[in-house]
């Protein structure tokens, strides 16, 4: 299976790996802007070898895993130049943009829009690792839109790679991914930025952080390249999640201000369902 | 060594652990509230026998592992009863107030004002794990006001416990601790809050929350009763610390309102300097 993985960082590097040892026939060609991290993918045995958009043609596959504003530029031109019988997928965070930008396209049938919710704050190909997809969701939108043979070819992979499938409209997936994936990022992000801002002595940050301020601020480790497009994308649904939260913190602020220690508790308490939610 | 738990939860319970496999002579005492954790406590071998407050004048060792509002109020009666050469510490997340409300005591001497900064979400006996405080930083204010003999007493459970000490005075901690923190919990708190308000489906939260979510949403399983107390004591520093991250977050909000992703980008590029900071 000739695979092409445009993008070779944590999630193509990722996907890789796996499919190299799921599929005994599988050969995997790198397509990516940086020179260096084809270099390294190669050393670290995710991709056998570099290959350009020409050589497209003769792909069973195609993954596209770079930037989601990279994705809606060079989707169109990457399906102009697949063979009949190849099948394109995307794992991008936003799936409205991605869906309108290709709607007409004449190959519209041999792309799947997908979205792996996998990944770590960490990127490139050094960030790659096995075994990332297991028990994971993956998110598939316009299902329908993908030829029959094509949605198989994909599902066979999926299903081999450990992952649960999820059929979703791409405004749906957008507006319900902005509250559990992008606004954990922003909050995140602002939590970092608020405790740098006020500690001008790291070792003291490192001395009293404890394993709670770790991991609440984990996502403030990602990469702006990735996000920033992100958030450009699905701006709307975005700036309406962080307006709730900015409003519940808001709203616990004045609790706090006016002793409303009773109303403070309770806060806590109604969220305190999240245990049973995520078990 | 006969030592005296008063609140067998995660931080007094691990404690006993600790100690147990530690001292060999180590006889441990529990007290609690709750009958039901002092049953449990000694079902999970936490505790080798109950007790009440009028059994502490034989202690060579008290931890007062309760919530920060009923340690104010049950310490000086404690100090009252304990015997001359007894040691007592607390583990508290604020400290400016229970140092003042035994600044005076005739015991002061006796006392030594901790925050071991460790913990997980969970509470209760059965949240106790051995070796929680290992490689932990133990915060100790106000070390001079605790007389030689007992500072050396604890330094060497400290060290047994694999804790790294840190100085600071009270008003210090409180401050600093409220960003590193307590803000991290409100962070996280409101964060799950906006979330489970926003999404009916809870199948479809789990379904579509990734390890990103889960890490980020984290501590909004924390005790409303530990966190209330805490938020209440230390309420003057953690609205600073609120009212800094709502504007950061607006700031943010801004920012992509008006389109400026470039700003966006560098927001986030300033805070990676997380990655470093926690390495």
């Amino acid at each position: 299976m000739k695979t092409f993985i445009i993008g070779t960082g944590l999630i193509g590097g990722s996907m890789a790996l796996d499919i190299k040892s799921i599929y005994d026939d599988a050969v995997i060609f790198g397509i990516d802007a940086k020179e260096k991290h084809l270099d390294e993918a190669i050393h670290l045995g995710i991709i056998d070898q570099k290959a350009t958009e020409n050589d497209l043609i003769n792909a069973d596959l195609v993954i596209v895993a770079v930037p989601v504003d990279v994705a809606l530029v060079i989707l169109p031109d990457i399906l102009n130049k697949i063979g009949e019988q190849t099948l394109v997928f995307d794992v991008g965070s936003t799936k409205n943009p991605i869906c309108e930008a290709i709607e007409n396209h004449p190959k519209r049938k041999n792309f799947m829009a997908c979205h792996p919710i996998a990944g770590t704050e960490f990127s490139g190909p050094k960030a790659a690792i096995k075994g990332l997809y297991k028990g994971k969701t993956n998110i598939i939108c316009e299902v329908e839109k993908t030829t029959f043979k094509l949605q198989e070819k994909a599902m066979d992979l999926f299903k081999k790679l450990g992952m649960r499938i999820r059929y979703m409209d791409p405004k749906s997936h957008d507006k319900h991914i902005a509250y559990v994936s992008h606004l954990s990022h922003i909050s995140s992000f602002m939590l970092g930025k608020t405790v740098i801002e006020k500690e001008k002595s790291e070792q003291d940050i490192f001395d009293m952080a404890g394993s709670g301020f770790e991991s609440t601020v984990r996502l403030a480790k990602s990469s702006p390249a990735m996000w920033t497009p992100i958030f450009k994308q699905n701006k709307k649904q975005v700036l309406k999640s962080l307006e709730e939260y900015i409003q519940n913190l808001s709203n616990f602020k004045d609790l706090l201000e006016n002793d409303n220690y009773e109303e403070v508790y309770n806060e806590m308490q109604n969220t305190n369902r999240i245990k049973e939610i995520l078990k």
